[in-house]
């Protein structure tokens, strides 16, 4: 694949890719390392949901394009975004390919990659702070407690509905599910988790808008959820949490009822 | 329980907890907001595994404490530790508990919350890089592909072997599988993974050091490594990622062999 030529550029030096996973919402949840590369670009292409914080770190000078798969005006497609990352590089450029949460996790980083490899374009992959992670500092939370929760899957809630095969032996699975994607599903996955063999009694949380200052949750039971749901109360992105981790949340016997809240009023006083 | 007091502090304002995830090494992998901490605080307790990057962002001012486990001299306790946060809040301390990766993973986040808020003292947690995910970004890959594995677990090596629940229907698991903690046990959780139905072709992937400047890795198959293990090439920490996800490395058909590598002399010619 040959990329547009840009004929302003005397250019000759190879071009390199940088994925920047630029975390779930804030731009002061980014990396240091994904500011500094950001700091030098000369293009930057960037997905749906970025926040505007970002927006103070993109160099003046950077060409800036948005390439978000939702809006309907500045539609492009995976394959559009492949080549024009292709292109850019060809021109020598250095090239953000900024991404919301981890590039690693249903980023669809591995299709781009395979673009810039079969060109032969150089790039490197900058990881960041997952909205899983992000959503368990929200509800101020760790997804693994000892001797009660070893293990954490993160889970797709459009193919886990879709998809039959019978990956999940779930009595007394001994971890946190993390569910993203499903929000909109609560019912239809929490029956499907119980008819797996998770403990209808088991604790399910909704969080929304992960890691930014307006995530809030609501917390049920899977047998709960399964007959009432489970209503979002943003628009937002919302995570699912299921299992034993999150009992806190169910009981109240977290002493700070919302550490979302508590914390971020508590840190504006400062 | 109450605190130490404080003799020479005129503070009556309450003190403040951060939990701030480190993320997997190098300072530039942390986060904006957990630098901005950092150098705010009073007192700061990290554990071991730190990198010296770090010493760079401790205020002169602050108390630094090493409370990791790890170090015989210097040995802490988790109910040592949980006490000493609690203590230095009492005193109205700005404190920061830096933890490696991300607090809310296999990090005792919830052992340490559950004391503060015994205490009543306010605390926020601050996520970061998880090393999953900076190992998969130093491998140059995505931990989820489209068709192909839409699922990710994260399993500690340890209890994995030792828990005898049958939580793995593993047939056909459609996913990656991140084991930490068990890069010394690979013959056993190969083994392992192959009766629970994972197919012995399925390539996995030891990577030492993720996040690190010294990342490197080795990858084989499970069928291989059940009878062959795989030696460690570092005294590094190790993730052992298996899964479909990983073939590109396994059959060489990464155009940069070596992403790590490659990546960081590149970007060292900049």
């Amino acid at each position: 694949m040959q990329g547009i030529t840009d004929m302003s550029s005397n250019k000759t030096e190879q071009g390199f890719v940088s994925f920047v996973s630029g975390g779930p919402g804030p731009v002061d949840l980014l990396t240091l390392r994904g500011k500094s590369r950001i700091e030098r670009a000369e293009v930057i292409l960037y997905d749906a949901l970025l926040d505007p914080s970002f927006l103070e770190i993109f160099p003046e000078s950077a060409q800036i394009l948005y390439v978000g798969k939702r809006a309907k005006e500045h539609y492009r497609t995976q394959t559009e975004i492949n080549a024009l990352l292709v292109e850019f590089a060809h021109q020598g450029k250095k090239v953000v390919r900024l991404k919301g949460g981890d590039a690693s996790i249903f980023g669809r980083l591995s299709e781009e990659i395979q673009s810039l490899e079969a060109a032969g374009i150089p790039y490197e992959v900058i990881p960041g702070v997952s909205s899983v992670t992000a959503g368990a500092a929200d509800l101020g939370l760790s997804l693994t407690v000892r001797g009660l929760s070893r293990q954490i899957i993160i889970l797709d809630g459009h193919t886990i509905l879709e998809d039959e095969r019978s990956w999940m032996g779930m009595e007394n699975f001994p971890g946190t599910i993390a569910i993203l994607m499903g929000s909109q599903k609560t019912k239809e996955l929490s029956e499907r988790l119980i008819q797996k063999g998770v403990l209808p009694t088991t604790p399910i949380v909704l969080l929304e808008n992960a890691g930014n200052p307006n995530a809030t949750y609501t917390v049920s039971t899977l047998a709960n959820t399964m007959l009432e749901g489970m209503g979002k109360q943003t628009k937002g992105p919302g995570i699912l949490y299921v299992g034993e981790a999150l009992r806190p949340l169910l009981e109240n016997t977290k002493t700070i009822q919302n550490v979302i809240h508590s914390a971020s009023s508590f840190l504006e006083s400062l």
